[in-house]
């Protein structure tokens, strides 16, 4: 039953696309964001967003309870190079503390999005990823959620009686078990060709793969 | 006690300096090794060479207690992570597998060397890198080890007399402990004037930040 909710799609030219898996949460997503739909048009692919949720694959796949932001020297690295890295990418940066955050439903209600408007859920994405790291305003309720949404252009009304059925929860399920049989463990990861690279750091070498053809 | 085997060091101009902390059996650490001296070069800085037990780090400072290999879907990745790295960098790489490889004895021998002759020990660590990464064959005794030292132009009989002293293993631990005091929790990882770059696919933003000397 949850299979009729995502069924495989048709078979379709895959060297068309470039998958890009994130969890809203996550700060080298957000600036990932600012540089792969350049990448991807670059080379004529189609970007196919898939937000996932991060703390139940770390938590339930990988087996690590700490959070990252605990862990210790770390957690103290990260928080540093975050900044470092949004003044080298000229990226506005100003987050909600990552605790104030639950990307849970902001995440559903990109699912309810893309089902109708794929467009419209990539600005939503936008809107998301900004609302949380560049306005430090979380989007956690269903309420902030459509608001980002009705800014996106997307009618909330639709969503509402979409999210009725509880179809929401289940794609979002769905999606991070999708993304986990694709062997997503990280975020942001990007995946073309069946090729994987995980980190924000490692578009420039994602970026002459798709330029040489691999290697 | 511990402190006498590594006094504080004279003051010196830290910016004439870049400091590479690695374990010898990280494989990113080995790519690393390829990149990190002709940049040091490039910026007139010396390299200073600090192996350190990333081992002892993962498990008593950061609390990790799966090996990177066994962590799912993220050990999967990275051999496949680790070949495409080799490749595209033009690196050979037929390593030994990690399991068979303990970098405790080939490190406490590195300090012993570079006590006496810095430029020996660098040689020595390329020697320890290259016979576990690229030969496939682990350095696992002291035999093994002051074998490769010979290589390297390092008189071994000398080497025997100073461990008799227990001192190589002293050295070591206590370098350890001044990695983690300096804060660095991952292999490679580099400072250079107090900023930290953790990972082989940061040596560019580092060559960038030495050139701009920052952001």
């Amino acid at each position: 039953m949850s299979r009729a909710l995502h069924p495989p799609p048709p078979a379709q030219d895959e060297s068309k696309f470039l998958d890009f898996y994130f969890d809203f949460i996550s700060p080298y997503g957000y600036f990932a964001l600012h540089q792969i739909e350049p990448l991807a048009a670059r080379h004529g692919r189609t970007l196919r967003w898939h937000p996932f949720h991060m703390r139940a694959v770390t938590k339930d796949v990988l087996g690590m309870t700490q959070a990252l932001a605990d862990v210790p020297l770390k957690g103290a690295y990260v928080r540093h190079d975050v900044r470092r890295m949004a003044r080298y990418l000229g990226v506005a940066y100003n987050p909600a503390p990552a605790a104030s955050f639950s990307s849970v439903t902001a995440s559903r209600v990109f699912y309810l999005i893309q089902e109708r408007d794929p467009a419209a859920a990539a600005r939503y994405a936008h809107a998301v990823f900004h609302s949380q790291h560049a306005l430090a305003q979380p989007p956690n309720t269903w309420d902030q959620c459509t608001a980002l949404a009705t800014q996106a252009g997307v009618d909330a009304a639709a969503l509402v009686e979409a999210e009725q059925a509880g179809r929401a929860r289940e794609l979002f399920r769905q999606a991070t078990e999708d993304a986990v049989a694709q062997g997503v463990w990280g975020t942001p990861t990007f995946i073309t060709d069946q090729e994987m690279f995980w980190g924000c750091d490692r578009i420039a070498q994602l970026d002459e793969w798709l330029q040489r053809g691999g290697w």
